[in-house]
């Protein structure tokens, strides 16, 4: 029997309030409303940014909140508009979405969507400024347009990418959040040259998607940095042939990797959130030809500082979200590559978890262990 | 009679202290040592780095000094070692050099060569860590390597490019350095594509030059921002199609920019040496596409500071020396490139001093008044 049109009311994992362990409640998910899609997730991951936005220390709180957005799952029915997805498609639901229509969609550059970019404060559906989950006739906010942490999520068809329906959507699933976003970061924005040196600030799961990166585009020398030493052993499995921790030193990590390459890596990619390793990510670049880029998301009041001199000299800076991956246009073939073997993903899943269990997966980020934990959701 | 391997006296305008106008002086060259160029200065013009180092506020002072570094003339003698220069050869001097052997030199990307790149605080030959200039058998420093404010000066051969004889110095003179710069900075590293909108900020020579780069390269819009309104009248025919002056306006220019364009400007040049212009022409780049970059020089004790989602926002910062040029390998070029009337470079020289007043040429720059003041040496 098809739930086409009606409530479905199933269990998801709710954010009461900053810091406090997500309760497993039912909940009552609406049917999806125009250029809407409602999904069926089957696996979700755990994202350093769903952290920082339910410890809310650094960013604006927003309570309660569905948080989530790196998954895979299978849509259930589509709103009026939607003409491109249909029951049964498999599909990865993404934080930032592609309307194919507005100046960032058109242009070769930029994922940006005017309509559908990131947008970390907003906790309502755009058609109506309404939410789509409630308990009890009380509201309760999404996150990033995605909220994955239930069985049943809308998503505005502009943030879904319909995918090959072969892949496994137990692996691919990362796709749709940290490997993209670090890979991208590497092979789409810092574009090292084959036989140039890579610094990775943050071994996470985004980091070493980008040591991924730099890997497959034939880096001569991918030097990993992390506060955490327990990083440095799995990183050797990513093609992660140097370690600095910043901790070791009593000058700052810019310098001491400028003193390991004379004078610079050419290519950086920051995977931390620190503006600090923002920073130093910035200034070990080598003058002349060096591109840093940064992609951990910041506190809201972080100022990035440094001597203009050492843009002067030649260093390009620049950030990236999702990689600058366009969702709807570009992910459908970078899960072609994982299915192609090119781009490996099951070195990033160290950890699997029932649903009932999603405290896990925040226990293991919190504690910096292991890289992805998927937590299976009919489980 | 050859005046090679013999001490020249002649005519230098020296800055004795910070601030105090330049005193004409009967000074000692020496001959050039291994690997230098004596070079016969003709016309030198007034770069607003010049003013810079001899005001010291914001520099480090280092006095005696012989300022001047935008200038064209004719190989006097040359040292031990040069081989692809003799007397005769018309050169224009440049304040960052080319060793041809360093990696900055082999790098496409740089200019920044490890031996030559500029060096403000630099008063002294590289070869024996000696001046070539005296007073009674007192030192006097050099400045940028270059020291073009003497009839007669003393340069590293990687410092010196060989141009057209045909070519009149009086004009060329300036692509020595303000003229490259700026429109380098334009062509060779914002590389606006053609219809897009491009932002200088400062409408001195160097920013008009960034201008004329923009409009060479078919830029649709050319947005001028100067604190200074007498700068717009002129601006006119350099191409730049409005005007913003920040003063105006109770918001930051960046916002007055954004709404003029629809979310920024495409590319921005920075040519003030204003740490707060640098910050703003940064930040009215549009995201997900935009890329500004920097040339003015800023004080020492500046800070560049943004937020870093400003960056994350797919913005792109980069800075610039010389434009990107490589002095020896690409000036030659740039000169033909006037020669063939693609560049102009007349409407640049506004005024034209005899040596004797080259305290004009400071009293104009300090006004705001005019472009480039051509300093004729043998008048
Ligand atoms: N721009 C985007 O589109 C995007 C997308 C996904 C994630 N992110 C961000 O990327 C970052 C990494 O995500 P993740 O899931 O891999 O997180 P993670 O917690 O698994 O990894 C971050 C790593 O950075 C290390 N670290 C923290 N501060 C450091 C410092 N000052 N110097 C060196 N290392 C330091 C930590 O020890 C940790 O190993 C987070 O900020 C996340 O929010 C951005
Ligand atoms: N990077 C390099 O290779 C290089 C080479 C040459 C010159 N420069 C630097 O480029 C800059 C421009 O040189 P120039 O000779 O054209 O100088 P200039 O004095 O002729 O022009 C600078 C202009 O900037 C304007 N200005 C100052 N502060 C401003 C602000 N906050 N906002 C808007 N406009 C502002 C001034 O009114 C002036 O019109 C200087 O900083 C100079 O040192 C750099
Ligand atoms: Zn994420
Ligand atoms: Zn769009
Ligand atoms: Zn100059
Ligand atoms: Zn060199």
């Amino acid at each position: 029997m098809s739930t086409a049109g009606l409530l479905i009311r199933c269990k998801a994992a709710v954010a009461w309030e900053s810091g406090k362990p997500l309760s497993i409640e039912e909940v009552e998910v609406a049917p999806p409303q125009k250029n809407e899609v409602r999904i069926k997730i089957l696996f979700t991951s755990l994202c350093h940014t769903d952290v920082y936005f339910w410890d809310a220390k650094g960013q604006n709180p927003l309570f309660p909140r569905i948080l989530g957005h790196e998954a895979g799952g299978i849509v259930e029915s589509v709103g009026e508009g939607v003409t491109d997805l249909e029951p049964g498609d498999h599909v990865l639901p993404i934080f930032t979405g592609e309307c194919k229509e507005c100046a960032h969609c058109l242009s070769e550059e930029s994922n940006m969507c005017d309509l559908l970019r990131i947008n970390t404060d907003r906790g309502e559906m755009l058609h109506d400024g309404k939410s789509r989950f409630s308990i009890n006739g009380k509201p309760i906010y999404h996150f990033l347009g995605t909220s994955t942490f239930s069985e049943y999520t809308v998503v505005h068809v502009g943030q879904v990418a319909k995918i090959n329906p072969d892949a496994p959507l137990d692996k691919v699933c990362v796709l749709s959040c940290g490997m993209s976003t670090g890979f991208g970061a590497t092979v789409n924005v810092a574009k090292p040259k084959k036989g140039q040196s890579v610094a990775i600030f943050g071994l996470g799961a985004v980091g070493l998607a980008a040591a991924e990166g730099a890997r497959v585009s034939g880096a001569s020398r991918i030097i990993g940095v992390d506060l955490n030493p327990s990083r440095f052993e799995q990183a050797k499995k990513f093609g992660v042939t140097e370690f600095v921790n910043p901790k070791d030193h009593n000058k700052p990590v810019q310098e001491v990797i400028a003193e390991m390459t004379g004078g610079g890596v050419d290519r950086s990619v920051e995977c931390t959130g620190s503006i600090q390793a923002m920073i130093s990510a910035f200034e070990c670049v080598h003058d002349g030809w060096g591109v840093a880029v940064l992609v951990g998301v910041p506190n809201k009041d972080d100022a990035f500082k440094t001597h203009p001199v050492n843009l002067l000299n030649e260093r390009t800076l620049k950030g990236t979200f999702f990689g600058n991956y366009k969702p709807r246009t570009d992910i459908p073939a970078v899960v072609e590559r994982y299915m192609n073997k090119e781009l490996e993903l099951d070195k990033f899943i160290t950890h699997s978890v029932p649903f009932s269990e999603i405290y896990k997966a925040f226990e293991l980020m919190l504690a910096g262990e292991g890289l992805r934990c998927v937590i299976r959701m009919d489980a």
